[in-house]
């Protein structure tokens, strides 16, 4: 069966990923660090947030890339996601090929309504 | 907490995503679209074979990003992954930022034992 995905959902409801644009990864890397955070998000939903997964799942599973340029510039996104009550995951790539061990690649922000993701990223650009 | 991924497992579980390398997709575009695949086969694992889940999940959650050059060539190994036993989910996007509408985008296999993988995909390129 083919999945389909990307639909407007009825209540807006995504999942975004903030990844660092200063490191020198290629595209087959960022996409598997990207896909650490949505599957830790997502994971960390359907069991401590329902409302949010379900609204998330059954709405079309809306995940964003976006861009930072710096390690602290992550960080103060995270700060300032959590200072709103969302759930944030930071991944750490043992960093095994492409970039120094233990480096910090992307942060992965969400599943939650549009409007209060936006009141974090709204103003970063995507990847 | 920042969590840490990628580092070697004691038993060997991946996930595998095969990417449409013929599409004109950016680096964000392929990131969410791996995010997508990776996900659902996270979710799907999780509830229908928990002990995959679980060695993959406690084994670092390795996510490797393969390509592959066209629909037809993603649809072989989809059926020859299948043919193994293992769990697919084919990636299909509503298209509305640089792909036509309905486009098939990427494949995700797994996760499964790096020995079950590989008899599928083990001659596949890393995007």
């Amino acid at each position: 069966m083919a999945l389909r995905f990307g639909f407007a959902p009825t209540e807006e409801y995504k999942l975004v990923v903030l990844v660092r644009n200063d490191l020198k990864m290629g595209k087959g890397k960022i996409a598997a660090q990207v896909g650490h955070a949505a599957v830790d998000c997502a994971l960390y939903a359907e069991k401590k947030d329902k409302k949010a997964f379900d609204a998330w799942y059954n709405g079309g599973q809306a995940k964003v890339v976006l861009k930072v340029d710096s390690l602290e510039e992550l960080t103060r996104y995270m700060q300032e996601a959590r200072s709103y009550g969302l759930h944030t995951s930071m991944i750490t790539d043992a960093g095994r090929t492409q970039i120094e061990p233990g480096s910090v690649t992307c942060l992965g922000i969400g599943p939650a309504s549009k409007s209060d993701i936006d009141k974090v990223t709204g103003d970063l650009k995507m990847l």
